[in-house]
């Protein structure tokens, strides 16, 4: 059975593990200090062309989630999030056991607008008797495969700073939103139009691994005591950095993304060639074909992947994702099976 | 101005503050030892008909449902609450400032019912990635003025049992939900068919105060450090037991309950009587008439009420609520206003 | 039985009771927007002598210790106490459940002293692996009994500011502080030289109520939000401001602190003039004589008192506390009783 | 500059890597369901002997304790730990961030027993006004390098057990612990005389990694919940699984807990030769000499250690500490460097 059903069921780009295995036995101080750390940051910063960032690098999403969240808000402060958003459908709670809440906003794609947040500070003005909004949660890409424009973001980040509230984006698919071609956003320019974003490590490439940017360090000049105290500062935090080191060398974490996104671009032109529509556009790296029942389950046999919607008796919507790793003969044999499935 | 604006616009009954002044210099032992607050809990075990339960006086609504949810919910469970809870929309995070989220249900009526709960179970079962539903919080009377009758509480409680969750009653107006004649429940009822559920007092007489029964001692054994520890346990608890003592000698919360829905039902009644509907069934204390805004402009002059919702151009909903000290002459004055705005 | 073990026996001042009375069915908005609050706020602010100041009304002292720590502290942030200080002796872990460490000072009297701190702050350098020390927490007067002279306020003041803490003052007994005639400090001292502290009114002569003063407005500009998170904004907030308007009326709770010292002194002059010596100076309402346990025991039979500790097989220290509400007429009868039990 | 400072210092154990890159690109299900983890869930079992454990890996100790003392603590318990304890001395109020108050007990050589915890208990009985203690936190090797005996273990088990509180050892350094000719304490002993316990792999061999071992299933049967909450559920959880599988074939954890001590004996040995004493007997991988200011000056422009406390003008104890990659060259290096510097 082959897995289209995450990003994550292999290891790490083996330049990575050539990487560990070339530095294993250097000495080098912990807690984050290592050398390797510090290239990874100075690369990052080129590629942020923002040197007044600050970065730090953690081991997973929800711990980013709640470390960003915890550090930013006040006791009596909301971050606002699609409905859908990682830190309210998939997190555990982990927001609200840092005592806030999070404010949601149903939306059809997985995006906050500027109307609908609105809407939200609207329902969030009777003070003191609810939570004050403070804080835009969006991920990019999205839960659901969408992805931010260049002005859509423009406009939210313009958004934010008229009224007062921080812009952070969830970045653990952020190299697919990048480098998908209807995308116009640029790692820099991320660093002028959200307050703090992470580049997502572990659904790219790494064995685990996001970097959080701070595009103001003075947004959070005791970041590092927060990290420690919610568990998130790896004794041996050379583990972080040489990966993203090795991940911004020549492009890598660029290339990785561009074949996750290629390889589900593949299947989903050979699905619309047979005819089958979307749930929404095929954008990333995430696709949500309709097909009919009886192709799914022959699919089934060989493929894993998440049943995502039924629509009727005979019809469903399944999600596909590929990542990094995703083998293109598979991809081919996949298109092969689902030909022979409809036929 | 007169106020229909709230429920605790004034102090406290008479007999209140006459036994303060009775009592006051008798010495006492603090933190709720004292004899008052003894005999306030005796006499409440007698309605309740439940000498195993557990019961704890503290001053307000948003403290006493922090505390039921902080000492009885697991860092991983949540609480299930109509999107109209007044955990939800009044209590500025104070179940997620605990480290809980609250999780909502839309609703017409404020009320909880079985098949709305069971799709939220399900819609919260990607266990370990989503919070644990555990809790089922309702409010009787609810914050737009329905009420839980016998057959839907048992129904709720059957439902809770089998599904192992518990059942927690909001009760700060829990007088006017019982001595509605639409209602068929009892205290002794919510003894049986909730797990706990507080009887409100700073809605119905008291200067402060709220009685938390846990209807089995077992449920929350050091209950005690956690009224400690969350800032609820007055050094003279005997202001609270007083209160309570009073409220419950001669069924003294019952006419007070009963007062404040009579007055509002009269003036119901009235307002019926020319012709205008309501946004639901007035039934306790809290009714929301659809008014002409021309009618409502010229009451606003003389009365303060909250102006709800617009339904269009011309017409809008108000809110009135009535409470134990509503005098009757006044309502009969904004009747006979409102007739004279209608003409 | 008469009740030296505390000084929350009784109710509250006459006066109280009798304006609770007199303004009972005036109607008036809640939480704390009621024109008495408003009135007492003023009232307090003069005595201050600081217009700059923001006051808000809690229902006690737990209360107050962990809205102020948890509005004012960020999450790595840490307050330092004495080990004897009510916040880490008396409040079941209030301030840790709101998430910060407390660094205990070990002291001979219940009194912070810079070197001691400047210790502390030694043992807590190693970033980021250790909380941050913000901010001094200290009682005035003390938990056992001892107060903080001008001087001593003003050197502790300017530490703090040289080593950016915040300084907070518990003022539980702070009517017995000021009034001593040990001090020589006023509520404008108070004012100049903390950041933050409390007027304690259950302790003298209310029913509950401390009033918490922000020196400067900017401190806390929205703890409004916090009071109502936690569960302390009260429905019926006249409750409050009508205490403190009485309190700060014609100085009485100036004369109800003065009247508490004096019979505390009264008794230690008896026992100071039969050769008894003291654990520490008696200085404020509560005393610790050194007595033979003949004595004690002999006591034991007509009084409550708090067993402080055993000095030998034959002697033992003890408590005695007296409060605004004490008898002249039986600490006379205590004096006779003790010179009886020593002859 | 060799670094003797912590032993955290390198990478990982080659075994290790070898197996990252073997497995690298098998797909496996993410969040710990992969086939490692299973495997060295089986093999950790066999080690305990107890198949009615349940094992959680995670990434560090501090997210280990927290996790640990989140998910078994009420709201108003408290964890007993040494003054020395790595809780209370190095992980940023983890503790308190989560709610709990721990309790502190002056030690000499970091370990705790009955007397130092019957004498806190003493202290924390004025039930509800102080927390409750429940649990007692232990690290085996100590933060200062001492271990417990099995006869140390079982006394602290069964004075545990009498009085209703959880034991929890942390076992950073576990492997040095147990491996020491000192240790009479097996793996199994750990899973019968402790509740709850860790087996430290980032201190021994592996990238960073620690095995969680409730030895009662039942003890937090829905931990997997509060992984997930606190960011420590990684979505490759495969690379902790494959380490501790690799750590435990063929006894490897121990072989290098054992190397790590052996480099530190001898150390010792050489340094007692010499004539010199140690704040306390070299057992573990941490030493901790006295030796002369000059020489501590001379060795210190070769090897970096960390200099623990003067002694005198002259004299000062340092700390060494070694690990599983300590390269014996270099510590037959040092000897020879210390002699000279005596000489």
């Amino acid at each position: 059975m082959y897995n289209f059903r995450n990003d994550y069921s292999e290891g790490a780009h083996p330049n990575i593990l050539q990487k560990l295995i070339t530095t294993n036995l250097q000495q080098q101080p912990g807690y984050g200090d290592d050398v390797y750390s510090e290239q990874a940051k100075i690369l990052l910063k080129k590629h942020l062309e923002n040197f007044n960032a600050a970065i730090h690098f953690v081991s997973g999403g929800t711990q980013t989630n709640l470390l960003v969240i915890a550090a930013l808000l006040k006791v009596h402060e909301a971050v606002i999030s699609a409905h859908t958003g990682h830190i309210f459908s998939h997190e555990t709670g982990a927001i609200e056991a840092v005592g806030h809440r999070i404010i949601t906003i149903e939306t059809t794609n997985g995006k906050l607008q500027q109307q609908c947040i609105e809407a939200a500070l609207k329902n969030y003005q009777l003070r003191p008797h609810i939570v004050k909004p403070k804080m835009v949660y969006i991920s990019n890409a999205t839960e659901v495969g969408s992805i931010y424009t260049k002005a859509e973001l423009i406009a939210l980040w313009e958004f934010c700073q008229t009224n007062n509230l921080l812009l952070f984006m969830d970045g653990a698919r952020l190299g697919n939103a990048l480098m998908t071609p209807k995308s116009d956003v640029t790692l820099a320019d991320l660093s002028k139009y959200t307050d703090v974003f992470y580049i997502g490590g572990t659904k790219n490439g790494a064995l685990l691994g996001e970097a959080i940017v701070f595009n103001n360090q003075s947004l959070a000049p005791e970041f590092d005591y927060v990290l420690k105290q919610k568990g998130a500062l790896l004794a041996k935090g050379r583990l972080l950095g040489i990966q993203f080191l090795e991940l911004f060398t020549n492009d890598l974490y660029f290339q990785l993304a561009t074949h996750a996104n290629q390889m589900a671009m593949k299947m989903a032109t050979a699905i619309s060639a047979l005819g089958f529509g979307f749930l929404s556009e095929p954008v990333t790296n995430q696709i949500f074909p309709i097909l009919p029942k009886k192709v799914i389950e022959s699919l089934a046999n060989k493929y894993l992947f998440y049943q995502w919607k039924e629509i009727d008796a005979e019809t469903a919507i399944i999600r596909l994702i590929t990542s990094w790793a995703t083998d293109e003969q598979v991809v081919n044999e996949f298109i092969a099976d689902l030909q022979q499935a409809v036929n």
